[in-house]
């Protein structure tokens, strides 16, 4: 997508000086910070930190990641148990969003696929720079296939604006382009339908309004920055139309994980009967599961993150204390969205409501 | 209540300096700012600002504010018209919370009942100061008349700790004494019942991890910080016994306007069966509106407060900028959660059911 007039994504293989970058998403929307990941160790602090963050470019990072372990192992003269246990390492880093398991396997098992340092190297760079690509196309068809949804909205207003509500970052900063939730956002945007998003500012990393509301300033889209309390009075007052998020991880059965406040904000527009849509590419349901409230990992993170708040002071990166110095803080990172208040899942190829059913005649090739 | 061994209240007259002073709250936790209002143009100020908050406080600095309307006109040589134009201001300060408009022409009438200047500025001191006694009363009733409800719990869990979610602060920063919505909670700490707060940060003004958490550390209670976000996700682990908020205004039909956040917290409250009670005295009821969406004025404030964040920074209070310096904010202040939400009402006079009847079966005085 385009930042300033360049197009940038979020991570990129270069082939000059055969590095994985990225963008380092911490200092947004203050500072456009590029990281080199060159070790495995790189990999996992990106991972970890949210240097990178979004389940499709955890996915993405994990998958190039198992090229650097190799490039490392090379180097070392180790083995193929070496590999193993560092995509492991890998798979650790974060428990919550599936596509990073599921992009770690796959990169791991092209490599392995494959018999000299050398060809296994060239295979997971080879499958990693797809799966990159793939996501990419994936978002797009998100992005095509949840276009009616807004326009059939929008002839109803008459070309008033539609309002549409996201949660956190589900955007081009998760994803590789277009993103998940925004993509169909994006799709309307450019084909002149006028739209406004409500950006939740998502606490506590307010990725919604660090990230969020940059994307969206940066490709032209209107859009209302308000905090996460905000959603259910603005729903009552018939200011929201339709709310589309992403999501990290969701069951066979319809079970939302995504970022901690999601289930509010659908119980609010099921109270306030507005369509409440998850769009998500296929590499991040998790087809082993159906119960997503208790089987669904919830990552604990750092009390800090709460207690700290980042941003601009005085012309530079800082934080602000907020709490009392001694005061405890509990940072519970995602929330489950149970099935029964989704309108639809938004995928790579197509609609679906939100039931085992509808999702497996989507996917007829993940019926047991 | 205590602050370090010291009592003290968020409002008081001094009797050697005639003046009315308050804790500045912006400041807190990291700073404990004294401030005299010896205007009109102070008083408001501090109302429209939030040097003071809170709806029982917000009426009492309203009530304060006529005797200090008085005293200015007095120096002037202006007649009663000033003094009614001064507290038609005053009631224009902030347009939520009832407290104030029923504060300002309490005081108003005692004033006016006396013929002299001297009589009424005596006259208006002196409601003032029975307005402040009587919600300091009225806090210390809704606490013992909110205990049963946590005691029944602790009892149930057989000492284990009773966990209660509150948003934004409804302390006795924001009342006098003990609160409206922490006055159970006080009264069941003190009374040695395992008590544990989730305190909602309560963006964008932080109130809930700002006063709230700094109210519970000094009295000794144990609290945990959470994001607005995270409510839902510990009612569905089942973390959370009983939700108890406070409110700036609620019809005689029971819907209650509280800080913008509440209505999401009362949807995941009955999505969990967990109880969800509001405290309040009786001056926060409206009693001529029965539809509070419809009929309760939402304050809109300033975007700045949310797209910036004050806390402590190198030793000093400072402020970052979150979002995008380009990016909109909309900062709606209050929501309105409709009464088929909410469980019960703790007054001074007793609990009750949150429908129109039960309502006026404890203020038969305000049947029509």
């Amino acid at each position: 997508m385009k930042v300033d007039g360049k197009e940038m994504r979020p991570i990129w293989f270069d082939r000059t000086s055969e590095t994985v970058q990225v963008i380092d998403q911490r200092f947004l929307p203050h500072e456009l910070i590029i990281k080199d990941l060159t070790t495995v160790d790189d990999t996992i602090y990106a991972i970890k930190e949210m240097v990178v963050r979004g389940a499709p470019l955890i996915g993405a990072t994990g998958a190039l990641g198992v090229y650097i372990s190799l490039v490392q192992a090379n180097n070392k003269g180790a083995d193929t148990d070496y590999m193993v246990s560092e995509c492991k390492r890998l798979k650790d880093a974060r428990p919550t969003a599936m596509n990073l398991f599921w992009g770690v396997d796959r990169v791991m098992s092209a490599a392995l696929s494959r018999d000299t340092p050398g060809a296994r190297i060239t295979a997971a760079l080879d499958e990693a720079l797809v799966i990159v690509e793939e996501e990419a196309v994936n978002c797009r068809q998100i992005g095509e296939y949840g276009l009616p949804i807004i326009e059939e909205i929008s002839y109803r207003k008459k070309g008033e604006p539609v309002n549409i509500l996201t949660h956190c970052n589900a955007g081009w900063l998760a994803c590789i382009e277009y993103g998940t939730a925004t993509a169909p956002i994006y799709t309307a945007f450019d084909r002149d339908i006028n739209v406004h998003v409500w950006v939740d500012e998502t606490r506590p990393l307010n990725q919604g309004s660090r990230l969020t509301a940059w994307e969206l300033g940066k490709h032209g889209v209107n859009h209302t920055v308000i905090t996460d309390n905000a959603g259910g009075h603005i729903m009552q007052h018939g200011l929201v139309d339709l709310v589309i998020v992403g999501t990290d991880r969701t069951t066979r059965s319809g079970d939302v994980a995504n970022k901690i406040g999601t289930y509010l904000k659908a119980l609010a527009a099921r109270d306030n009967h507005i369509p409440f849509y998850v769009a998500l590419p296929s590499s991040t349901f998790d087809w082993d599961i159906t119960d997503g409230i208790a089987d669904i990992p919830i990552e604990e993170r750092d009390p800090d993150e709460i207690r700290y708040v980042q941003g601009l002071c005085n012309g530079k990166v800082d934080r602000v204390l907020v709490p009392p110095e001694d005061s405890p803080a509990a940072n519970h990172a995602f929330d489950v969205t149970p099935a029964r208040l989704v309108t639809g899942f938004i995928t790579e190829r197509g609609v679906c409501g939100a039931t085992e059913q509808d999702i497996l005649n989507l996917f007829p090739d993940k019926k047991n």
